[in-house]
């Protein structure tokens, strides 16, 4: 039993919510807070039961966020807002002796970066205070680390190569819509690739490799290497692994818009003076776009994330393929959002889970694939995100 | 001799300095207003011989324009600021009896609307002022309607057929950036398609009709259908026309882009609210887009812009096509500016010069073609734009 504060009312927020509503033994109490009061409000009359407190809270303000965490006094903050936002509210969670959990690693606002190099610094503090940091608990990171960690538990005796295969076959039926987050998405996959190999990183043009890859109940992508978060963390903490790789599946026509987004300067995420006031192009382009929140109603299709791993047992090599699909569909019936807010918001409220229940909890900042990943596992399939496993097939990489 | 007062200092104001600059005895006196006065000091400065003085004007502000043309007192104002700006500057002529001239139709801001409507309702005006106003005195508008009414006079008994061509090969090695205006080329080029056939206007989708079409000295270019505000003043002025249609080339390129600006909404014309404050997208992106002014240095190739005719004379069909051809680099070598607003600004200064000298002098709002012809082709060829003229050719059309 605990006390949680979710901040952040986007499409995951709104799934945390959802989910942790249906747990009172895991969360007594639960408060949802963002910038904007309005959003937390309409996302807890929706829940209804008046499970859901709400608050408003500037989460890039650290006296602001202190004072909520003290006024409610929760035993964990899940931040489900932006990257930008980590690590003030980790500072907050430092000045209030409280626990931290989150989906996605912080990132500066001036340069597309993505490393953990700002959160890991923070151990120490963590450590000190006795507070646990959860990083990166949505799918992916999240879930693929967790399989990751699955697979070098109980699977292998040693993992050696890593593909993580992350594909979207869902139709939103608009021109162009980004699932997540229009900012973050776009400074993502506009990246140059990025892979592990040869015990260095191994960088790429933008979408420079990409091939088919099966998924199942789904058939042929294409999927394109792009550089994800959770590499940094997993060739750390398996040094076994020889070669870890990240592939997204996109269609050409998300591509199309993609670079000529680029070209026309609206990615871009240096101000401009417009009209005498500082504007991101990315930002205002973000508030032309739909709402990714908006998307679920007429999404058709599935996501297919999973692990191929390739790695010895017993001395020999072995493949294995673990995976979840989750309906676009069937996850809007259940809480109004598509899929890539679902595939992220039921893993950050399991790692919830875990820590009320003291299954993951120890003093420090660590990513997910440091603790124990059977039961979390065990839970995934209870609350919505069912896994496969599929042994020695062809891993097409 | 005569006092001209140019309100604009884009592109084309630039060009029509320049070129007024080198005739004093047509032109005795240069005003250059804008709302920026340092573009108007900057381009000043670069022509030199103290022959441009310079002036800040809203040109959206009726008052203002009022009082800079009392001060300065002209003979002829030259719009060529912000279609937008067309009727306040009119009103303004009106309240200061002055003549006036542009190169292209008002257009009301908040619909992508291209009809003389708004300013023919100002004919009566002027003329019991006895006052001149000019209107399209561009190169389409503006060039392409003279080319029409010299068929007319000078070629055909009777014109039928009227294809207006309109040819852009130039390569300025950017990804995507638009040749005027970004607000105003895009708000044309999305605009469905409209030509003239069977006494009445026919729509299209946009770039419904397009086909291969064999430009002088450039070749094969794919043409599209497309509606240009020259073919509602000529079916009306010329009413043997039974078919009159105007086509453009887009690169495919270009027209992916166009599709993708669209697509993400940055083409809207309706203002979204932003941080507290209305921007419409379309004019956001024209500030994050290169500026056409700054695409003459690397610019290469050639405009070739034209009518290509179907009619009798004597009796018999005959075909004619009369074009230009205009190269970016001597455009630039001469103005710093490439063909496009080279060949906008050129005939508005030789339309001034028209009114200067008499030539063009009636009370009332005229399009181009109610003028004689012949003086204005004269000083097209001795003033950068000579053209060409082709007999019994076939027009592919």
């Amino acid at each position: 039993m605990g006390k949680v504060l979710i901040i952040g009312a986007g499409g995951v927020g709104t799934v945390v919510a959802h989910k942790m509503a249906g747990l009172p033994k895991v969360f007594s109490e639960i408060m949802l807070a963002s910038r904007t009061k309005a959003k937390c409000d309409a996302i807890a009359e929706k829940i209804g039961g008046n499970r859901i407190q709400t608050a408003q809270v500037d989460a890039d303000s650290v006296p602001q966020l202190v004072k909520l965490i003290r006024s409610f006094q929760p035993d964990l903050v899940v931040n489900v807002a932006l990257p930008y936002q980590d690590l003030t509210i980790m500072d907050a969670c430092l000045e209030t002796g409280v626990s931290y959990l989150d989906t996605a690693n912080y990132e500066p606002k001036d340069e597309a970066k993505f490393e953990y190099k700002w959160q890991w610094a923070y151990h120490d503090r963590f450590k000190e205070a006795g507070l646990t940091a959860i990083l990166g608990c949505g799918f992916d990171p999240g879930v693929t680390s967790i399989f990751t960690a699955h697979a070098a538990k109980n699977v292998f005796d040693e993992i050696q190569y890593l593909d993580i295969v992350d594909c979207n076959a869902g139709d939103h039926g608009k021109a162009f819509a980004t699932n997540f987050n229009p900012e973050i998405n776009i400074r993502e996959v506009t990246q140059k690739g990025k892979y592990w190999e040869n015990d260095d990183w191994q960088l790429t043009e933008p979408h420079e490799i990409h091939k088919p890859l099966n998924y199942p109940n789904i058939g042929p992508k294409e999927s394109y290497l792009i550089y994800h978060e959770e590499l940094e963390s997993l060739v750390k903490n398996f040094p076994t692994i020889k070669r870890a790789r990240f592939w997204m599946t996109f269609g050409q026509e998300y591509l199309t818009h993609l670079r000529v987004i680029q070209n026309i300067g609206m990615a871009g995420i240096e101000p401009i003076m417009y009209e005498g006031k500082e504007i991101v192009p990315i930002q205002f382009l973000k508030a032309v776009l739909p709402d990714p929140g908006d998307l679920g109603e007429n999404y058709h299709g599935e996501t297919s994330i999973g692990c191929r791993i390739r790695g010895l047992k017993d001395g020999k090599e072995q493949t294995y393929y673990i995976y979840n699909n989750c309906s676009h569909e069937a996850a809007y019936k259940e809480t109004g959002m598509q899929a890539v807010s679902y595939t992220t918001g039921v893993p950050a409220m399991i790692g919830a889970m875990m820590f009320m229940q003291e299954k993951w909890k120890k003093p420090g900042v660590y990513n997910v694939e440091q603790f124990d990943p059977d039961p979390f596992l065990e839970e995934l399939n209870q609350h919505g995100l069912p896994w496969n496993e599929l042994h020695n097939v062809d891993l097409e990489l």
